[in-house]
């Protein structure tokens, strides 16, 4: 018997290699490469009851259930997808796929680049939501999967999800964007360019090459990080959880730890760049930026998103400041423009950003509603 | 004829030395320590028509006016103070002091500590609010100015306006507080400490005795001016000002400047961290954190508001999101429950927090309202 915590039980993380190259937005390529992924439930005789989850900024392959011998491991959407949990693994097929330039162990910068058999670093292209699409497609096509019953994913995760409706819009049945934005706003890069500045003016980072020199840039990615960490959390749950509670009960008169969210944030940047990548910090912030379904039309979000084929799925969170509900309703907007099927859902929940992690019965109430319908058309 | 492009001409700043030490709240004291101070319009005979105009976070003792032979040397508060202005010099007495700790020739961390003949560095000791409201009582002493007309200051400087008229009732006839909040909320301490964090994890800050080693942590003090600088800015206005402007019209695929957003924050943070000091940078963001008229009464503000004799004047705009209008509306609260005297003007303004420092005709009419009527009590 196991004694995960998740209903889901172990689950094993799975390896593929490719040795085509990824053409890039950039105009450059990724050469032989390999993808972790993970999968839950079983993939019914017709292929058509998969999903497809996208990952955001600081996760992994690693969605749901626990890695045997680690009952801590439990996956970033565990809450989320399992059996009998709205995501439901006895219904569904459901595959989660760590996007290369990602540090879980799909090839990203601490790869061998295969040309000089040195870490990639500073040399790892930039890649992009839709470079990630096109690779999560790839490994589709290898599993035998032609068409999704569904692509879900929570903000940055979102974003993919929308960019799968748009690049394979025959491939897509549904697709649920969760808290996320049709393109970063100027205050969303800035926060993220402050990020990469702390990290590349580190001077352990080395131009990007810090592996080579036995060093990583803890400071500038803690850094990183803490700000992150700020935009995730909304202003009201900052102060119902923190508020100015001192951690030692009085003032230090010093530069030391004086508040307990000061506490909380160090180590919330400590932990984090102990086991994240910078170069993986900066890709991903910079695909976050470049995100933007409206660029080739001119700004027109209705025309860029006029492609798309699936049933659509929003949801937003009324205090999330980073990707705000109005951010989603642009993007209702747009889908109502072009007469595509969309629900939306506003959920009253107090946890910003981050309440797309959390378990609100509300929001896992809209999902799994969502889901069953997707089933039921399914066993037609 | 003068060439300044400000009304009030050019003015000449003054230092004043003090012998006396100053004690702090933290218990320690300032030994001999030197104010830099400006006065603009003339002390009547009365000694009655002085405003205390009192400086935030960035700014000095230099509020109006030009510095002889600098033109571009205009005052932070020009277009708010002078003759004719708002604040007008032609009828009160108006004086800004650079406060200890700060680093425009008052007594700072650059200062030469008298014990050691060193620069004060990491051993200047951490000043408060209420610290500098306690050297600006002991100038205006010397300047034989007994009771003010009034202090005014905006965020910081509203902080020090509010304690003012705590510290000292009997010597405050009006304080006005603009865009200032009655402490900081959990997400502004946060956020002054990722911006101390990236300052003391580099490199060059050396422990604060960065002086000592012919260096400045520049790259820090320059990651921690971008952070302020995103929360002074309403999320609207960015988005107005930058938007998703590409620099080159193109991604670049890389990690230099893409979007016009990154130009302008690395440019503000490369300026400012060539003429401000990091440890001023920490000392002042530590006053911010510390200041809480409710802290000696459990939390609560009316109490902690109780012994003000002003009568106040509050000004807060609609997109500052850094001390949002709720903040100023807490403090209104609090003064209404003690039965003060209070106007309060919610601006509608799209410069988030650094409405405060524009020449916004609503904010101004309100502003300028309030003095008139000053100036006619003065004038009874």
């Amino acid at each position: 018997m196991s004694a995960s915590p998740s209903a889901l039980g172990d689950v094993t993380p799975q390896r593929m290699a490719f040795e085509q190259p990824l053409p890039l937005q950039s105009g450059a390529q990724l050469p032989a490469y390999e993808l972790m992924y993970e999968t839950y439930g079983t993939l019914n005789a017709e292929r058509s009851n998969a999903v497809l989850v996208c990952h955001a900024l600081n996760a992994s392959h690693h969605a749901a259930g626990t890695h045997a011998g680690n009952p801590k491991s439990v996956g970033w959407w565990d809450n989320l997808i399992g059996p009998g949990k709205p995501l439901d693994t006895e219904r569904f097929f459901v595959l989660c796929v760590n996007n290369p330039g990602s540090c879980f162990g799909s090839t990203g910068p601490m790869s061998l680049d295969p040309a000089t058999g040195q870490p990639w670093g500073s040399r790892f292209p930039v890649v992009t939501v839709e470079d990630w699409v096109d690779a999560q497609a790839r490994l589709l096509d290898r599993l035998g999967i032609e068409r999704l019953a569904a692509v879900i994913g929570g903000s940055l995760g979102g974003m993919q999800a929308l960019s799968w409706a748009l690049r394979y819009p025959e491939r897509v049945a549904h697709c649920a964007a969760i808290a996320t934005a049709p393109s970063l706003s100027a205050q969303n890069i800035a926060f993220n360019e402050v990020a990469r500045r702390a990290i590349i003016t580190d001077p352990d980072f080395h131009g990007g090459d810090y592996y080579a020199h036995g060093v990583v840039p803890k400071q500038g990615l803690a850094v990183a990080r803490m700000i992150g960490h700020i935009t995730y959390l909304s202003d009201d749950a900052m102060a119902a959880k923190f508020g100015r509670a001192l951690r030692n009960g009085a003032l230090g008169y010093g530069f030391g730890v004086d508040f307990e969210i000061e506490s909380y944030l160090r180590y919330q940047g400590d932990k984090f760049s102990g086991y994240f990548d910078a170069n993986s910090y900066l890709l991903i912030t910079r695909a976050l930026d470049y995100f933007d379904p409206a660029r080739a039309t001119g700004g027109d979000l209705a025309r860029g998103l006029a492609a798309a084929q699936a049933r659509f799925l929003l949801v937003s969170f009324t205090t999330d400041w980073r990707f705000s509900p109005q951010r989603s309703r642009e993007i209702v907007q747009a889908l109502v423009t072009n007469r595509h099927a969309v629900t939306y859902a506003e959920v009253d929940a107090p946890q910003g950003h981050d309440a797309f992690l959390m378990d609100h019965p509300h929001y896992h109430g809209v999902v799994r509603a969502w889901f069953d319908r997707i089933a039921q058309e399914l066993s037609k």
